[in-house]
């Protein structure tokens, strides 16, 4: 068995993931310590990935007691019953738990395809792009309203779901030349609010080296001279 | 406030639907009254549904003392967690409910985009979608093993995701000349098993109306003559 293997906590990431960002503050939210192995951007899979995400072999991938679980809003969900004490990551009233569920799945669904239009496309298509995806965060906006955190007083799952793609919208802002601050101005003053969570600052990515990744990876598709 | 609102618990849903009838399943498996409002196949969506699902407008919406819960996996979740008694639908403990989560929205990823693929397309097209299709129930059917249920002895969320989309993949079958039988054996067995219990059998559409509706729709879309 390898050192990685005999770790009671291991974290299978990337530096430039914000999946694997959700985890790390979870991680941290629970003050769990675990060890953190970077996957790296490579196109070739670890064999440490490929063993314990062998159907999506995708990062994050949190090895607990030698047995691995995929897929980083699960994960969140495992960490928080796993490890009762300490801080609440869900809502325990299952109607609360069910609207986090929902607005989480509404973040992955949205968010993530938002980001990669802006990120494949340029000129009138980038436009329309980021047009759907100011409408997409004015509908979270909507949702957050006069609350400081989505579920109410607390930071918590759709907090954590949606502030990990932080770096990744302040890049695609450069790219696309938007401003959430003017358009979703609560959502902009709520961000600052979970940056100053040390378990958020310390889990995203520096955003000026997503918006370097950005630039190098439209360069190689050749949407961007 | 309409007779509808005054219920205990509502479903909205569609006969012709496989994420209305997982929601049915679970309702029948845990012995819940309701009441079952068909939001049909029309274009023009209900005012009760527009109201209970803003954001995305579709069914199924569970309806719970006159509070809405939207996307069959979670109504799922939320059953389960809100009426404790009787059947248990996911596991209690946190790594085997993380791993029903896992393939629960494996389903949901690529068994409804399959059949879609094979619904939507005609000749060699086709034919690459079944082979698709195909290779996304033979991972399953690998999970499955010798195992009686995806969660082991008993039947439950995994299941109940899967069994749901029975009626359509024998339309699917008709449609694209391929067996599951065949290629996937143990799952052909598995569901005949599932197919055993009256919430199942109760829940499910009739296969030959859903090939009705298939064959109806590949017309009007222009795939089939």
């Amino acid at each position: 068995m390898s050192l990685i293997e005999e770790s009671e906590v291991v974290l299978i990431g990337s530096w430039a993931s914000m999946f694997s960002s959700r985890v790390q503050i979870a991680l941290a939210e629970k003050g769990i310590n675990y060890e953190y192995v970077d996957e790296g951007l490579l196109e070739t899979k670890s064999p440490l990935l490929l063993k314990h995400n062998p159907i999506y072999k995708k990062i994050p991938v949190l090895i607990h007691k030698g047995k691995p679980i995929c897929e980083s809003k699960i994960i969140v969900e495992y960490i928080d019953e796993t490890w009762k004490e300490g801080y609440s990551l869900l809502p325990s009233d299952p109607y609360l738990k069910s609207q986090a569920a929902f607005w989480v799945d509404y973040i992955d669904r949205h968010i993530f395809k938002g980001t990669r239009m802006i990120l494949d496309s340029n000129g009138e298509e980038m436009q329309k792009g980021v047009e759907e995806f100011l409408g997409y965060l004015k509908v979270l906006e909507r949702e957050l309203g006069e609350k400081p955190y989505f579920n109410g007083e607390f930071f918590g799952f759709v907090d954590m779901a949606l502030v990990c793609y932080y770096s990744h919208i302040i890049a695609n802002e450069t790219i696309g030349h938007f401003s959430v601050e003017k358009d979703c101005p609560k959502l902009a003053f709520w961000a600052t609010q979970c940056m100053k969570r040390e378990s958020v600052s310390k889990a995203l990515s520096d955003p000026n080296k997503i918006c370097e990744l950005f630039i190098e990876y439209r360069k190689k598709a050749g949407v961007e001279d």
